[in-house]
């Protein structure tokens, strides 16, 4: 048994880390910490716990917990990883943040988006955490800088694409809508039941801070740089990613060769399903609560652009059951080691 | 008061209109029909309408309406208004079509996409019931075909960009999502409040029979043709719809300017509102309850894409409200009149 | 035309307000106060309102009020109204309070639940604002104290029950649940969306504050002392709320009989209205939009039980459309004035 | 590993069922009937299991079903699961039967409640399933009658106080609230998105069919015969029951004493956690997508009322959970095995 950290715990990340920890077979689940809540139980304050954890979180210093733990997840803001994982590197131990502090390879991008960048040179050695995409670099990694919920969507949709060389990479639209649960659970007006429930609507349009990782993996993947158009929206769900990504074929290529190529490209892999053409289309229903990412394909012939559809759990897929996927990568458990559960429909 | 007929008016878009016409002061409803609840008091059916109105649901024959009637409102299923339209304009009666059966004036576009059309004699004289685009024509119209929700939104989006010839008009993508109500009232799997809560997703990608109804328009308002790629999404909300439009700019224009096209195109319009720059973006809860269509605008400079934001009450903008606001264009009555709604927020 | 302010104008009350103000015939809607937002569009906070009013919130002292107003009402926070209120009763003004602050008629109950009464002279001319229990005394009040929304349902749902003697007093128990805007705007945890959709809880079981209240006015109409037991939950739903109340019926009545009292009770009433025996029983989504309450009963004859259920929306007759009810019966307009909006269904 | 069949698996009951049956580690699923979609992959019907199962829905005869199988689940309508029961009876299957065909001990109250009863020989060898209070009978039943969902959730409210005398059996009041999935995936009006949401009702007053299953239990429980109030409401949720339970105390007792009985009856018990005192109350956002039943306690001292809250998943523990745990019992497995999924939060 791995003894696991969770740096950062009483957020909705942190909480489905603590969740899929505690069921996972491989991993103890030793520490989780909170400034806000310290001294509290996990299972007060997360009342679904309730019976299986005594665990209280702990205001407790990098160093304090580094000793202990085998693996850390840093669940924390934007900007306050980047002061904590030198600790934990330092002393040998396997990081895994869920913030965006170590997503993107170039300083200048991520100072030109997020601000200054104080731990630039263990950036260069972190690995994008996308498992399909990375899972040989990963193994190998100190630092795995857990990827965005929006880019994990739109990055595994477009992978296929890209690298068989199918799309106009110039036309590439990504149309995405998250749950509330995005948003984190800070209380702010924004989040409350009653401005998001019945609701839809778009916002940072063009600016969100998602964009360049999401170009950054796109260029890498296509082998060219490219500015891509992405447009969030906010869902009256609790949980689930949906993107609709548009781009105009090179080719004239049929759905059933698009098919073939995002098969193969998936086919080893455990949990991206691509769904077989005439089927219907992903739904985050179907999603939710588990480790998948849905895809399904369509052509709109009379305009030759192909629409892929990505649909997954942005609180699992999109953030805390990649973190432990990435994981069991590491440490040489089986990728799908307490990622088993299956979507909860309805 | 014109006395006003509901044709089939125990679905969702009946229902509303039921409501909209009960609080109009220019109108008198004298008359609802449905098969399927016929003989039983329309607020048996609608218990919100409770003590007001005494109505009951009719199983009559358009012949038996007519004579009574000044205006009918045809709220049937697609090829159901094209068989009973011809006797009211034949007694000489406004009529108001909800369906889909008199909006595209091609006969052969109707029939590639929804079968068989019976009387297309009609259908050459029926007026597209936009009121901000078709206002002359629908004062003289005996046939107003009511538009579709879907392209409602896209239409009243796209409009001042057409026409001041902005965007290449070869690269729109309209990315919409719907309310659960768009769906109607027939009890249907796919309609359950435990497929659709919590869920998000497209459908009829490229297939939507909105389509050619969009395209149309489009194509009249830009004055060439072209095909669009439109693709539907199902939201967990009842109602409400939201298109989120991308087009590339022809022009290096930037977002003060578009903004200022587009409130001078609508600056006269009491039901379309243009949000100023800066602002946040529409939101469906913000329009619903009202017959608003609200307008929002973005420039993504780094891809060179204006997205266009556009939101609407698909039972009211969408459908009953908008048909109302036709009757008052033809009866030459106040165009705000029974229209008057605030938005219901939150 | 009354001049109007509202005092506190930002929360979810303070909006509904504003929204049926700006609909009402009889009434001017002149200043809107917040501190929060002093100085921003009205229609900026609440985008629904875009192009419905050019107001801005102020944050004014009640003296600046106090001059241009002929109606004032309080929208503020428990504690707040009673520094507040007194100014405006000595500038002869009319002043409305949705706080709980002058709704217990006895100092000492309204110290124990809610903390030190400042002004409890006013309190004592203080009415208790349902107008279909106390209109005549509304007429002629100055301050009218504007009942809480759980009360609202309950008072009204057991009146005939207890005018008219037919149940055991100390068996009464109050089930009741509300939608989320109860809880109101201020951002905090257990508002977020992610808190409350999907979810359904009961809280403060036995000590809300909302129970003198309740028991005051049930002692009242009963002519005797005694406590009942109140349950509310927390509903994911915006708007709404429903109360399901028990009592032990005192004589052998059968349902026909409790339906006829309670429909003459209400048979002048245009906001109370009872729904036959045999019908569907009240749903919150059939008043919602409304200021309309909807009474159901049941007998449950296995346990000797009448079975009352009383809905209503809770921001429309539980505070804002109340309130508005109050102002047309306190300056003799008609009492529906402003107040005609049909429930918005679905 | 035990061979599994289920019996009509194509409702949410069912497809439940066959979501943990797959994820179950000593159960076999090998076949899965469905009139209705005879023929077609089962994640065909159900997205969220693709690539999780091979199994296609069959038409078969309950004969050629019983020969493979170990253990049989109905999830069938009521009335349908009494004429296919004794096929598998007498080939020595063990049969979980999920209707009501088996719950009621009396034919002459099953009969007057649900109409014929075709079998019950069988019903008078048939245990009523809920492992917390019948674990030994079920051990050796032939058949075994899962429970209705607010039954579960009301009799494991009440257990400890009956069994201890604590309260008043003439008081009982369970008000009772359901999420949609409680009524099944059938098509009907009532069911729909646009019906559900946003709404809150009562249905079936005194008499819906759970009533004569809780008495029958709390009867037993308390060892005298006495009838209950019972009403069910419908939520705008999913999944998930909440009894909010009222009973008088005949003690003088504390609420902490109380809470000693509670946690001394369900001390050994891993399905049922009973909240301490103090604590937040259920919340069926806890519970959902656990096999839990949570228990809150609360005193109403001013009018001497315990309250007792009860929360579970009505599709796990409410039904498929509650069957596999029976089946777990029946067979001798570890009481837990495929049931320990965590409560999916938010």
């Amino acid at each position: 048994m791995v003894k696991v950290v969770i740096f950062g715990a009483s957020g909705y990340t942190g909480q489905e880390l603590t969740r899929i920890l505690l069921g996972h077979p491989e991993a103890e689940l030793i520490a989780v910490t909170s400034r806000r809540f310290a001294g509290r139980p996990v299972a007060e304050v997360f009342p679904a716990l309730y019976g299986l954890t005594s665990l209280k979180y702990q205001n407790a210093t990098p160093k304090e917990v580094a000793e202990a733990s085998d693996v850390v997840f840093l669940a924390l803001p934007h900007g306050v990883s980047m002061d904590i994982a030198p600790v934990f590197i330092q002393a040998g131990k396997k990081v895994i943040d869920l913030s965006a502090d170590y997503r993107l390879r170039d300083v200048k991008t991520h100072e030109a988006w997020y601000g200054k960048h104080s731990s630039d040179k263990i950036l260069k050695n972190a690995v994008y955490g996308i498992p399909e995409i990375y899972r040989q670099e990963i193994k190998k990694a100190a630092l795995i800088a857990n990827p965005g919920c929006y880019p994990t969507s739109i990055i595994l949709g477009l992978a296929p694409a890209l690298k068989n060389k199918l799309i106009d990479v110039s036309s590439i639209i990504a149309d995405s809508a998250s749950g509330a649960s995005g948003a984190g659970r800070e209380p702010q007006t924004g989040s409350l039941f009653c401005e998001v429930d019945g609701g839809f609507k778009a916002y940072k349009i063009g600016e969100h801070r998602h964009t360049p990782e999401i170009e950054q993996e796109l260029n890498l993947l296509a082998g060219e740089k490219f500015p891509i158009s992405f447009t969030p929206h906010l869902l009256p769900v609790k949980r689930g990613i949906l993107s609709t990504i548009y781009a105009t074929l090179k080719k004239d290529i049929d759905l059933q060769q698009i098919y073939a190529f995002y098969s193969s490209f998936y086919a080893k892999e455990k949990f991206v399903r691509v769904y077989p053409v005439g089927n219907t289309y992903p739904n985050i229903s179907s999603v939710c609560g588990s480790n998948y990412c849905d895809i399904g394909l369509a052509i709109d012939s009379r305009t030759k652009r192909v629409i892929i559809i990505a649909a997954l759990d942005n609180l699992i897929k999109g953030a805390a059951g990649q973190a432990v996927q990435n994981m069991n990568v590491v440490c040489g458990f089986a990728e799908h080691a307490g990622l088993q559960n299956i979507p909860l429909y309805p």
